[in-house]
């Protein structure tokens, strides 16, 4: 496969928010021939009877999965590896397969020793999601103005990246970059995980439910994400353990300096720390979106 | 005086975002004469030639401060205790002071002790702010939506009390509520400091520009108060020391769980943080804003 057009055979294994969101922009685009596979009956009835893809099933068919030019797993981490070891066998020589997958490093490598001659796997993370999940809340809209990064190895073919890249533009991504594994996982670790995790901790640190009503933007703000869906986020702090306890140390170390200054009364030491914070805040702002 | 109306003489020291704000309010509800002093000789020029004010002036004259009815000090809180060290001799017997202040045990109590007979300080904080100062962009809009809260102490008579809650609904606040100067600083250690000094941390830990162009929704929402002012918020962090320090202390604690927890494998804890923290921000929705 050299591109993806109306006829390309296109396999989404996984029809959650983010797969169901795949399907529907390659169905906007009018790219691909689409299949699913998805566990859940209602999901595979649904996507059938909205005509959303031609053909789907619960089971993992041979054929079905033989006859795909282009696989995309929207699958949890560890399923994922598990689906590779069950059903690999049944790739065809000449597919690509890609992933939206939140870690790199513990799987992309495992993945690419694992398949069979002549098949590929370019990783992909597309940097979007929603506080709700499944089909019914999948929306192709999600990926406007987010980001999405291609995350090759050395093992990857130029066409393969292309073709990874070329869906981030099907899908009306904002930005497409590419990290190596190691790259993504620090990154991801530092503007996400370790985020989370302090969202998390503001909301356990304390029963602070008698504080609702005093509430403003500022805790509302930085506790958005600590509604967070456990199995999902447990699996992937886990398999990027090394690089978020790094972060998370990070964090702690300045977060106790901070503690220490005002601890000794240390003004200038604050106002030094608020200084260098609102310099840099400056960069993250959204030119379009923030004053 | 007992109620405010269109002749109540309001005197407004600091012209800044939420002094500016005050006086908008006030003059867009129709109360009062107002009056106010603010030491940039810009800002005075501007509030008498927009016809915010009445009277302004960059000195504190005896007879403004001595006719006035209402004194709504709008100042950091360390020039606030000056300010009634130095001109608190001014002020005649039946005048209501109050203030903005966002913390309160730490002066409260002091003022109250240095005021001359009759003259009764009610403290309040309108929970409203903007990451910009100054009077150019005060904005009595800023309120709604926002918190009022009245800090009366046992010294605080009823009359100055419906007084202040008053000017919460003339300017607009969505919710109007009482606490103690004590129960007041623990609720603002946590909602408001401890978030700020998370935010701070997060964009000092290292150097992170880098990865501005992968920066999502998580990040940005986590930082935006990182763009802090750094003479009010150091000011208010060491005047609110102790209880700061013991929120950062239970926040270091949890935090330093969670990371014991994905140091020694430990899903189920994990989860079971996350479960917990889910479950706590469902009760922080605003109803109308969030899903």
């Amino acid at each position: 496969m050299n591109k993806l057009d109306k006829d390309t055979k296109i396999l989404i294994v996984g029809l959650g928010l983010i797969g169901g969101s795949y399907a529907k922009g390659f169905r906007a685009a009018g790219i691909g021939r689409l299949s699913a596979i998805d566990s859940d009956e209602k999901t595979v009835r649904t996507a059938i009877e909205t005509g959303l893809v031609e053909h789907a099933s619960t089971k993992v068919e041979k054929e079905t999965v033989a006859s795909a030019d282009l696989v995309v797993f929207a699958l949890y981490p560890e399923v994922f590896v598990d689906w590779i070891r069950n059903y690999g066998s049944y790739l065809s020589p000449g597919t690509v397969l890609t992933d939206v997958t939140g870690v790199k490093t513990c799987i992309v490598y495992k993945i690419q020793e694992m398949l069979p001659p002549g098949v590929e796997f370019i990783a992909a993370h597309p940097m979007a999601g929603r506080e709700v999940y499944g089909l019914e809340n999948s929306d192709e809209t999600i990926f406007r103005g987010a980001n999405y990064i291609v995350v090759p190895t050395e093992k990857n073919s130029k066409e393969a990246i292309d073709i990874c890249t070329s869906i981030g533009r099907i899908l009306g991504f904002a930005r497409i970059s590419q990290l190596s594994p190691e790259e993504h996982d620090e990154m991801v670790g530092f503007l996400s995980q370790l985020t989370h995790c302090i969202a998390v901790s503001l909301m356990t640190c304390k029963d602070n439910t008698h504080l609702v009503d005093y509430t403003g933007d500022s805790f509302r703000d930085l506790t958005r994400i600590a509604r967070i869906n456990d199995a999902m986020w447990s699996e992937l702090f886990l398999l990027n353990r090394d690089e978020l306890l790094q972060q998370m140390d990070l964090f702690i170390h300045e977060f106790s300096d901070l503690r220490y200054m005002l601890a000794r009364k240390d003004r200038e030491g604050l106002r030094e720390k608020m200084r260098l914070s609102t310099q840099r805040r400056a960069y993250f702002n959204k030119p379009q979106q923030e004053g």
